[in-house]
């Protein structure tokens, strides 16, 4: 690969670093962002880093009518010996263009995606937060910027990445959740953008939370758009459930996020030589299961919160108290040694782990 | 009603206006534009009118990453004699309170909100072309700003309505296109946001439109998602179907947009006694009429075509040629009569034209 030239315009000026003790996740954002532009005919061009400011957007620009925008989360981690480390980005680089593509929106070149990446992290680096369980949070989105109100793909975009410091997302370690099954509204039906992680998806979420909130529950469970039986996803996240020793998870079925969490637990899994599924699960079998005393364990994947166990699934009213609602050994352990690889205190024998060498001159 | 403060910050230059022979649709914009900003526990407030300019959003603004954004289109005509004529506006704030509160956004006052409109308009009234077929078109929308990467709803927003002075849809006259019936994508499904007029169906609809135009059709023809069975709307349109002299457009169904043109259309069709349905039709049904010779008129309906007759529909290879491919007697009957109410050509017997006083010192 050719060195990209990225333009660097370093700020006069530096923000106070929020404290690391009470990091809110998505909340502060560190003194520089990446941006690249795009035009039809063009490409991508003018990649640089310049200091974190408003993006100054035409009113009529495509992202605020028609939603053409796509976005990736992802973490860094500083460890004890002082490198840094990302977990598959090249994973969130694919991923990206998949969901791009599903959006009618130019692929970006995925290694000057993350040599930008890179090359702002290390700029950066005194943002990355080194109290256990803190990292700073990487935001690479796309967003449509041509002032144009008919209803077309744009000839404009803008890919920026911005980092933000983030906290434990447990504040008291790994907690169990309570957990509505939905079953008004729908996440996403397949042939519509449920595999691409696109804004619309998310807006569509927010009411079905909204509800579950009111009635005490974290997050809901999503079951599919059309027999309204099979599992999805939950909250935001992937779902597992751990079934008489197997370790069942939703199939890729065109409605549902590919985790890159999703991914690495099943490629764990299988490592470990647990038995793992992918297939479709419905919420009857998920209640057989329960009535058999057969349900062990039900956890979510995901970037922000790694492992996020499930101690509640609330069907309907009829209520399955999972594992006496209590962190599942299994749940447990993939966290640990995730997390562990993840922050470069535990061995990766997968090459999940991409170090970045602080040498900022080397990619300058 | 209290008359609402609305700051008015004029322009010091005046843009050139286009030319009013060749305006595309969405392209221009006029000089001034409404913003109203809102905030959790202070409501909307600082409403003003100022000049047209870039927005000004943190990269992380909730708009961006989760889709929370809504809007809605109307025109107004300027008649012969000078006065400014709005087609049923009240009709979109409502929906626009209706889309606010299925993506959990504040909702704004119907009224305040009209006569905001009316006050941009009236400092704009020189945009409004006059040319036969022209007209302003308003686009008010509302964007979730808050500089936050969790999954929730923003705690601020803005309201903003922009101005576009646009040309006749059809270049020579009302104009029959070619449909092709879409399988594999899906637009929205119940329990999802195709109900609302929200960015995200308008992201999730642009690849199948695509695939559409690389084989020379104009728009896609949504089916269910569940059943794919069923006709949803017409590339972002309500759609009818006139078959041996009854009319019959998808009955309001929770994934349909709930068109002020369909609603009109249906209103217009009672008053002249002709025979509608409200319910739901299948592409079976659609077929058996066709082959019985029965399928008399399609057409769709929407702010910016008015209506739009359908002179083929693709199903999968099998072609339906509509009414030799012509604008069915119907479909131009009700296109004049509605554009000319709307124009102020022909008498309302609805109520449904709204005429703004030119006087601009009583309403500031």
């Amino acid at each position: 690969m050719t060195r990209l030239p990225i333009e660097i315009k370093l700020s006069d000026t530096r923000k106070e670093k929020p404290n690391p003790n009470s990091l809110i996740f998505g909340r502060s954002f560190t003194d520089h962002m990446f941006i690249a532009d795009y035009e039809e005919g063009k490409g991508w061009r003018r990649h640089r880093i310049v200091p974190y400011a408003p993006l100054q957007l035409d009113p009529a620009s495509i992202v605020f009518h028609y939603g053409q925008t796509v976005f990736e989360g992802l973490k860094a981690y500083r460890t004890e010996d002082g490198t840094i480390k990302l977990f598959r980005p090249q994973e969130n680089m694919k991923r990206l263009n998949r969901s791009l593509e599903r959006l009618c929106m130019p692929k970006i070149d995925e290694e000057a995606a993350l040599q930008a990446l890179t090359q702002l992290i290390l700029i950066e680096k005194d943002w990355i937060p080194t109290l256990p369980d803190t990292s700073l949070y990487i935001r690479p989105f796309v967003i449509a910027n041509e002032a144009f109100l008919g209803v077309a793909p744009s000839k404009k975009y803008q890919f920026i990445i911005i980092l933000s410091p983030v906290g434990s997302y447990y504040k008291e370690g790994i907690y169990p959740v309570k957990i509505l099954v939905e079953n008004e509204f729908v996440r996403a039906v397949k042939g519509g953008t449920g595999n691409a992680k696109t804004a619309g998806n998310y807006a569509a979420g927010l009411k079905a939370q909204e509800v579950a909130e009111q009635s005490g529950y974290s997050q809901v469970l999503w079951l599919d758009g059309i027999e309204r039986k099979y599992v999805e996803e939950v909250g935001s996240m992937n779902i597992f459930f751990k079934i008489n020793g197997e370790v069942i998870t939703p199939a890729i079925n065109g409605s549902i996020l590919e985790g890159i969490t999703r991914k690495s637990v099943l490629e764990m899994l299988r490592h470990w030589n647990i038995p793992v599924s992918e297939r479709k699960i419905s919420m009857d079998e998920i209640r057989n299961a329960y009535e058999k005393g057969q349900l062990e364990e039900v956890f979510g994947t995901g970037t922000a919160a790694v492992i996020s166990p499930v101690g509640e699934l609330n069907w309907d009213g009829y209520k399955m108290i999972v594992n006496n609602g209590e962190t599942g050994q299994l749940s447990k352990r993939l966290y640990e040694n995730l997390s562990q690889i993840q922050k470069g205190q535990m061995e990766d024998p997968f090459g999940w782990v991409m170090e970045l060498k602080s040498d900022l001159a080397r990619l300058a």
